[in-house]
């Protein structure tokens, strides 16, 4: 029972635009902590499809004050949820990761963080702690499993529980900024895992650490660079040779943080800029290439051939998010869809831009992934997922075909971010499944489903019926169980 | 993850009459075990509104094997839940009764029990197990949670977590027979918890085992009857002096039991049997009232002026369960509908039968409750929830008035058995609230709704939103937190 009164009664705002708008009745808030043992599937799951997919997204745990009541939906703390798939069964738990902020907020029954990554707007009781909401991605490292935000540090679990193990994960010190991101990614040739944060000397710094842990999680390099402006750094591109970081116009508002606003501003009048150094260096390296005033929020895939650098994201002229506002314009819709652009950048000459190319003019896309597998290697094999009028979809694309191929579920549901896994270890790139969860809008319901990438458009392969909407998410993640085996809870 | 691998996967068939028919997308089944901690709320908690409600009911495990696909819905696992109130918070917690019969099919990742009791179609691997559910009712006394099914003994449940505590739990070996019912009485002068076994020697056999224990558990006193027919003897009536069984022709089917069926058949050529005994007494005063073929489940109220005995019970002159089988006739659905039925007998004279009178005739309800602090006394509140083609509802009967008020959620809505909260420890009889679950079916979701005793008409003063369809229920128990309070984790 409560370990105080929190006064009183828990109600999320009606209005559908207000942080948790609609509650739990409209389906913005989840807030439950579900187990199911042994879900029903329709279909058949492949006898050696075997892991456990991780998900995390943003789930208001509490409503804000008055004040804040417009705080935007990124806010809201994370929340984990799992299948673990063995022998045709599968097991589903979720559980809110038990960051700093959310015992907080927890022990006193109401929301203590004001509003969007704007520490000023805090409830003084929780001056000191994290403000991580650790609600974007899981992965899965030196047998630890981490809810990333990139505000903060890692939030390290326990893989087979979702129990929180270290509620401000520093790799045993070796992370020495304030921040690290939602994106680090695993080389398969080093087993390393290389990881980034950004803002990472306070609030509006342009100091970013760079570094790079071992398969024991052991920091064996790292480096500190300043990009050109502070920004949302989101995601980062890692090569054989490189690290490239691009910096686009969501400027960090300082002026707006003391007003009680929220991080980001967008701000057209700023050029984009490609940042590149080499791996393993001190960073006194790094070149800076400009280009187009742009967004661009995840990384396809990315790979150096010598001196050539090449890197897939999905971006878009404009600001991509409405719920961060523009300093110089109103937001154009139009201006949000997400191509896939590959950036291309020579360093081997006197190159001060970069060049960028839309690979598949006609589709439009967000949430870009590959086979994990092909972090930092030249790759064929990407998947995004769509959202338009016609419904949500996911998409596989075959970059050695110039192809690609949709599922869609129906215009009465909605998908999330989809996951390559592969058919089994030492698969060829691209061969094994999509998987991904399908809020079914007119059911309340959830499915997990499993689609074949030798036919993604023959439909699922296998579904995963859940009783109810399952809570949401950013990110999925994949472990298979070869991977896990070695875990003990 | 699954210690065996149980083969197939799981789906309960699609046919909406079989077991678990239609599934978790059809809400048959929920299957799943959730924690919300500080619910949502709408309207007002009253501050000294203090407790636990508690609620069971079946949940099917696992789908049946294709033999036993005509299994009822009764024979689900059973599936506790609760809403911790106080202070204006409401936290939510479901957890499934960790029998010995969940334990074996959750290792197996099966159905190992067949039909609804009947032990001689389970899987060889589980003889000697306890074949209870615990989906009926759950009651609080010497500080244990108890979830009961009439089959069996109670499991013990931790009242502050739900977790099995003793997964047979016989009153430290005072209860003696195979069988405990689901409506024990708590006598509020005394204390004590007066409980019976029927069936209590075995399969069909007509041995009943009666009992009392005190405030501390121990058992005080028990005898052994014998009842003129071996059936269903889902509750019975307790009053100052006497104690009572209606015995109603829902026999046991032996024959039937041994081709695989079910356990009960309805058997229209026979008479009920009212049979009384003195409480503390070695039963062999024991005498059997005769009266007409009806059924009737649930006692309202009881209680006796000197040697007048007075029993309340909700009735119809047929068998008001569709899927036990009748006998001799079709099912006729008119003949099911409740009606609360005044039971009078005289032991001071030679009656060899009860008289019997039906006090609202207008009115059609099941699931008699009465506020529970006048168990075996004379009493005015009555409680039933009524189902029918204007939808269900809830009924409060004044029987000094003879008036009764009806609330009502809608016809899109369903409500689950209403429970008697007294508005505060020492309140006057039926001053308080009606509290109860109420499934929103085009929004697939639930709501924990209060009602006012002063004006349940007036609809909730307080509701509790959550964001899914929670686990259905048969019975529900309130426990106020002053009951609680010496409870420890």
């Amino acid at each position: 029972m409560a370990e105080t009164d929190g006064g009183s009664a828990v109600l999320f705002p009606a209005d559908r635009l207000a942080f948790g708008g609609g509650g739990s009745a409209g389906g913005a808030v989840h807030r439950s902590e579900n187990e199911l043992f042994d879900c029903e599937v329709e279909g058949r799951i492949p006898p050696d499809f075997a892991g456990t997919f991780y998900r995390v997204g943003p789930d208001p745990q509490y409503p804000k004050p008055a004040a804040y009541e417009r705080d935007i939906p990124f806010d809201g703390e994370g929340h984990v949820s799992m299948f673990r798939i063995a022998g045709g069964h599968v097991d589903y738990r979720s559980r809110y990761v038990r960051t700093q902020r959310w015992k907080a907020q927890h022990a006193a029954r109401r929301s203590l963080f004001g509003m969007y990554r704007n520490p000023l707007t805090d409830d003084p009781s929780v001056k000191g702690l994290s403000r991580g909401t650790a609600n974007t991605q899981v992965i899965f490292h030196h047998g630890r499993l981490m809810a990333l935000k990139e505000d903060s540090p890692p939030v390290a679990l326990d893989p087979l529980t979702l129990e929180t193990t270290d509620d401000l994960y520093t790799f045993g010190g070796g992370l020495k900024g304030e921040t690290f991101t939602a994106h680090p990614k695993l080389d398969p040739h080093t087993g390393e895992l290389i990881g980034f944060g950004y803002e990472a000397t306070g609030l509006g710094s342009n100091d970013v650490e760079v570094f790079s842990a071992d398969r024991d999680g052991r920091v064996i390099w790292s480096a500190w660079i300043k990009v050109p402006y502070a920004g949302m750094v989101h995601d980062f591109a890692v090569t054989e040779n490189f690290i490239a970081f691009l910096i686009i116009p969501l400027v960090t508002d300082v002026e707006g943080l003391k007003s009680g606003g929220i991080h980001f501003i967008w701000d057209s009048t700023l050029p984009s800029w490609l940042g590149v150094m080499r791996r393993g260096g001190d960073g006194k390296d790094l070149r800076w290439f400009k280009g187009p005033t742009w967004m661009a929020t995840h990384v396809m895939g990315a790979w150096n051939e010598g001196d050539r650098l090449f890197i897939d994201m999905d971006g878009a002229p404009g600001n991509q998010f409405a719920f961060f506002p523009n300093r110089h314009e109103t937001f154009n819709p139009m201006n949000q869809l997400g191509h896939i652009t590959r950036m291309t950048v020579d360093l081997s000459g006197n190159a001060e831009s970069y060049d960028s190319e839309i690979l598949y003019p006609g589709v439009v896309g967000v949430l870009s992934r590959q086979d994990d597998r092909y972090h930092t290697m030249p790759y064929r094999t990407g998947v995004m997922t769509s959202y338009g009028p016609q419904g949500s979809s996911w998409l596989l694309f075959d970059h050695a075909k110039g192809r690609h191929w949709r599922w869609s579920p129906g215009t009465d549901s909605l998908v999330n971010e989809a996951c390559f896994v592969p058919r089994r270890a030492g698969a060829a790139e691209g061969d094994g499944y999509l998987v991904g969860v399908v809020h079914r809008m007119a059911e309340r319901r959830s499915d997990l489903v499993l689609l074949d990438t030798d036919d993604i458009e023959a439909g699922p392969v296998a579904t995963v019926k859940m009783p109810y909407r399952i809570v949401g998410q950013v990110h999925g993640f994949w472990v298979s169980a070869e991977q896990l085996g070695g875990v003990r809870s």
